[in-house]
């Protein structure tokens, strides 16, 4: 018999109502012949609510390191109670149904309390549920280490607990969210958007990771190692009109229909750092990089030019624009050491991307970019590469203008 | 080292600012020596907010039996949210402190979902975090059963936990409430009310019955049973100020200053019930009372009365107020059977009560009732006694006047 992971975010179970929707959708699933556990979120806005309470439970702190652990405790009860509505709610609808909290099961994670990454799940007891006829209701987001305690896995931790409890299952897995799809850019941008009947793994985790918000990152990394066959798809079909719907998101060699270019992703969340006169020689990139690192700021993108004339160069790179502020004080205590002359910050900047695994085999993609870009004049200030993805750092003023004229470049709107 | 438990209900940790307060009576008490378990409440409204979700998924239900284990799945997150915010407040005023919900310590109950009874607490783990020189935040209500899914004590079970906990600890049990301890009555009836300094547990078990709902009787038997010193006392004590303050429950041997009576009690939650022309032969209380027993409907106060001249006899007593509806529905419906003319309701009666352990050395304590009440022409309906208390059945309409005669009477304006 196929099992089936069902995944619904916040704002899907946010009040009785939705929970009944819910509900209805897991009975279908399970009158069509499938073993089913459901992954719940907590109710749209009372996570927000907790995690209010521990800040200002925190506020009285002096310099005391942060609580993580109970601020799991407080967080992950959320999602239990979202569980138990859920599970009341299919038994009135006559099905066979329980509730299973992170330590139930147990989820096993790490003690990185806040942000805690799956270790084990054991699945004999949920296969055993399953077995027997019942629907298992999950609370999403949590788990319990070794010690016993609470534990988050961050936010959006929901869709990977589905994962990781599908890997676990060796079941499908559908994430419910409030899109009916990933699509080939933003339809908010581009009307001609279309959605995409399959992505691989690879070209998911791009787009995740690029700010297409449909799938946390973690999540997809976890359904490419144990080959999860995942599904993103809209809460608000009817039940039974699941089939066929969404975005599957796959291995590469289960996508029949290969593209070269499967979409554009942007990105307006990082800042440029510009730092000029730098001394040309050996030991400047370490000096400058390894001290961010030290001060966990991410960097993404950098390029490094050197002056025709003079002995100097200049170095570019984009960071979060949250940690751009910090970036800047950093390089500026250690200006000595690092030796340039003068810092710029840039906040007027977006990245713009295009992603596709058809990249590997085809030469061009990179230069119909270009061209793309030139034809309507927008300036390239920074390029990076992967293996399935171009990306280029532009005025942010030019983001939509660069987005549609990528959509069209590479045929996207006539899928 | 001592060991001391603190209880904090719903309104004393109702927001961040009185949690705080709570915190600062808690290191009060960890300053002068003690070592310290503190159970807490949900945060005021809280378990109610779960409740009417929990009621609304239910609200779908065909006659399909509740799903209580569901239920407490839901409500528990209360006390869950309160003990994380309280420990994370502790620590951030520098002590050491760590949550422990139902399931970690383990509180092990039976399977009765939502009423669920203690029925063990091993205290290996608490003692070594108290040992070690913690502080810890217990969820109240809430315990584990044995096949480990979550259970609760019912509403006020927090005492329960409580006294549970510090019978398990050998520890004192200091009980914070919105009053400052228990009165010899209600002080919103008669001002002349006093605090009484101690009360034995079989007087508390009484009042706490009959309706002073300062502890849950529950919480009181077990304190008896266990020999465990419960202490009333607000929450609105200041740190440091705590000693000597509230009203100690304790072993009828520890009171020194014996009184006769110690307090008035009324409760206005029953309903009198009166059967007419019952035929006067044996079995007749078996038919009428085995089948509200079977129904689950509590009786209190019984009396029967036999007619001087006819071969009947009239039978009166009271239940419940919600529950008087369906006892006229069962008896109505068993007319045939019990053999009775007619039957009649009545709402508007109060019950009033005397206790005090001194009776059981004392005669004289009714006529005191009784002639207190004759003068102020109260008519007496039903009366019945225990070893250490005599109540009487009155119309509601002389509840108050009732009550002040019979605290002047046994003088306890002049304790």
């Amino acid at each position: 018999m196929s099992r089936l992971v069902m995944k619904f975010g916040g704002t899907s179970v946010a009040d009785l109502e939705r929970i009944r929707r819910v509900a209805r959708l897991v009975a279908a699933e399970v009158e069509s012949g499938k073993q089913v556990a459901v992954v719940v979120s907590a109710m749209a806005g009372k996570t927000n609510e907790l995690v209010a309470w521990t800040d200002g439970a925190g506020a009285a702190a002096q310099g005391i390191p942060e609580s993580d652990d109970e601020y799991d405790v407080v967080v992950a009860s959320g999602e239990q109670v979202t569980a138990g509505l859920l599970s009341m709610t299919l038994r009135n609808m006559g099905l066979r149904a329980r509730s299973w909290l992170g330590w139930q099961i147990p989820i096993i994670t790490d003690e990185a309390h806040g942000k805690a990454r799956i270790d084990e799940i054991p699945p004999e007891k949920l296969a055993a549920a399953l077995d027997g006829g019942e629907v298992a209701v999950i609370a999403g987001f949590q788990g319990v280490d070794r010690q016993g305690r609470i534990a988050t896995l961050g936010r959006g931790g929901s869709d990977t607990s589905a994962v990781a409890i599908a890997a676990a299952l060796e079941a499908a897995c559908d994430i419910y969210t409030d899109v009916d799809g990933v699509y080939t850019t933003d339809p908010r941008i581009e009307a001609k958007a279309r959605r995409l009947a399959k992505i691989s793994y690879e070209e998911m985790l791009e787009m995740a990771s690029l700010g297409a918000k449909v799938l946390q990152t973690r999540s997809v990394e976890l359904a490419m190692a144990y080959k999860v066959p995942v599904r993103v798809l809209s809460s608000f079909v009817e039940p039974g009109e699941a089939t066929g719907a969404g975005t599957i998101v796959c291995d590469e060699e289960e996508i029949v229909e290969k593209r070269i270019v499967s979409g554009v992703a942007y990105s307006r969340d990082e800042a440029k750092i510009s730092l000029f006169g730098l001394p040309d020689h050996p030991g400047v990139s370490k000096e400058i990089f390894g001290r961010l690192a030290d001060a966990n700021v991410n960097v993404d993108m950098i390029v490094q030019s050197h002056a025709r004339t003079a002995d100097t160069a200049n170095m570019e790179f984009t960071v979060g624009k949250r940690d751009a502020a910090r970036a800047v004080e950093i390089v500026r205590a250690a200006q000595q050491e690092i030796g340039f002359d003068d810092v710029h910050v840039d906040e007027e900047v977006a990245k713009v991307s295009v992603i596709g695994v058809g990249m590997r085999s085809h030469a061009g993609v990179a230069k119909t970019m270009f061209g793309a870009l030139a034809e309507k004049g927008v300036n390239i200030q920074v390029i990076s590469t992967s293996e399935i993805k171009i990306s280029v750092l532009i005025d942010a003023a030019y983001t939509e203008l660069a987005v549609r004229a990528l959509h069209a470049a590479y045929g996207l709107d006539q899928l």
